[in-house]
């Protein structure tokens, strides 16, 4: 670890009141001077978006006392971008912490979640990053269980860093008597949607989304698995999205144009 | 291919009436039945995001005489959800085409593209997909000479299949004299923003993202380099974001919790 205090930002993406980016920023003031830049309003399921059509607000905020927070009017990715280039104005933070969320990011959730793809965005940005989500999607959930390993995962990654071109997922067990770590690989899942049909009062049809998360994976090395078991889980997560096995197979083909 | 025609969606995420959604569905009308579900607003860099806190319109649209079409409220990932659960009902399309975008999709832009996430969507659909981009951001973009390669690679899709959880990101340089296809990786790249700082007309500051595309590879396999030397590029995509070389390496660390 630097022997200087390590600075570290704090995003989120259920937003700047949400209690889990509270947990995890109460963490975080015993590990460095921590840094939060978080979305004004709730932005669950926002994956990778990013604001292009519209200008973005930064604005100082006084939430806590004594830490430095700013909320933004964009996505979990807008956030951690005016971050860098605004806040921290080329001053790389030495770890970017993205959560607690209110419900899990394991399996294929990786790519809708707002709090991942936050932490994705920070490993872009060459800064070390972790998300963490707990599995309880109430505003009342309680994160107490999870503060120790969300500080010594924190601290490892500070001493240790992190492979090139990679970050953490980090999802917790809705248990008080979480059993240890595993480090897992995403499980194959998936969600099978069932769309709420409605009708409104001027009788035109709309949709809710809604579905169910469908496992279709047996192995004990997932993070599924690691959940429900009990244990806390710990993927290793890259954005290089190139299916290499697969460059062969299409070397393979005879493209006739 | 089957002896039956193809059925095949197509998304994007220009919107329902941008001039490279009607080029790919000119093209794929030559190869089989098109059902077109598609944003009814820009969605360009939506990313992976999803409509979670509000109810999404799907209409039916009869912009092209003979072409089934439907306009969805929501993002790229929205309309491929709706489209495989509430139009085709469970009955699988046979290939799904998403763009042709109006900007390039390489590098690492596969993370931001609404495009591509509808073409990653399809892929976790277990849908054969294919995402199109064509380097010219403009409206009146001219997707003539891409026109013959997204027929090939269709073809090829439909006859070949593809390798289980993986996916084509196709990419056009703008000029009329593509020399062939090259097989790639995504290039090692990010964007370095710029955001553009302005003042309201009530003295608040608010930002505009813009950047630039910041290309850290020197590898003469990668989509940028094809783009770069007149070739279409194909990665193949993959949707599972471990990073497995990394997992031997977390192992390795003594967690003390």
């Amino acid at each position: 670890m630097k022997s200087t205090k390590p600075t570290i930002l704090v995003v989120n993406d259920d937003g700047i009141t949400a209690p889990g980016i509270k947990a995890l920023i109460s963490v975080m003031q015993e590990l460095g001077r921590v840094v939060v830049v978080a979305p004004d309003s709730p932005q669950s399921g926002m994956g990778h978006a990013i604001t292009i059509g519209k200008p973005l607000r930064l604005d100082r905020d006084d939430l806590y006392e004594g830490v430095e927070m700013y909320r933004c009017s964009g996505t979990p990715v807008d956030c951690v971008k005016l971050a860098v280039t605004r806040v921290f104005q080329g001053h790389k933070p030495d770890l970017c912490v993205s959560g607690i969320n209110h419900g899990l990011n394991n399996g294929i959730n990786v790519l809708y979640s707002g709090t991942m793809s936050a932490a994705v965005e920070g490993a872009i940005e060459h800064i070390p990053s972790i998300g963490f989500s707990l599995d309880d999607y109430t505003w009342q959930a309680d994160f107490n269980h999870c503060l120790k390993y969300v500080r010594e995962i924190a601290q490892q990654v500070l001493q240790n860093g992190l492979p090139v071109g990679t970050l953490l997922n980090v999802n917790f067990p809705n248990t008080p008597h979480i059993k240890g770590i595993k480090i897992c690989r995403q499980a194959n899942a998936k969600w099978a949607e069932e769309f709420d049909e409605r009708v409104d009062p001027y009788k035109r049809p709309y949709y809710w989304l809604t579905g169910v998360f469908q496992l279709n994976d047996n192995g004990q090395d997932t993070d599924s698995w690691a959940l429900d078991n009990h244990y806390a889980s710990v993927v290793p997560v890259q954005f290089d999205m190139t299916a290499h096995h697969a460059i062969p197979v299409l070397n393979s083909w005879k493209f006739d144009v």
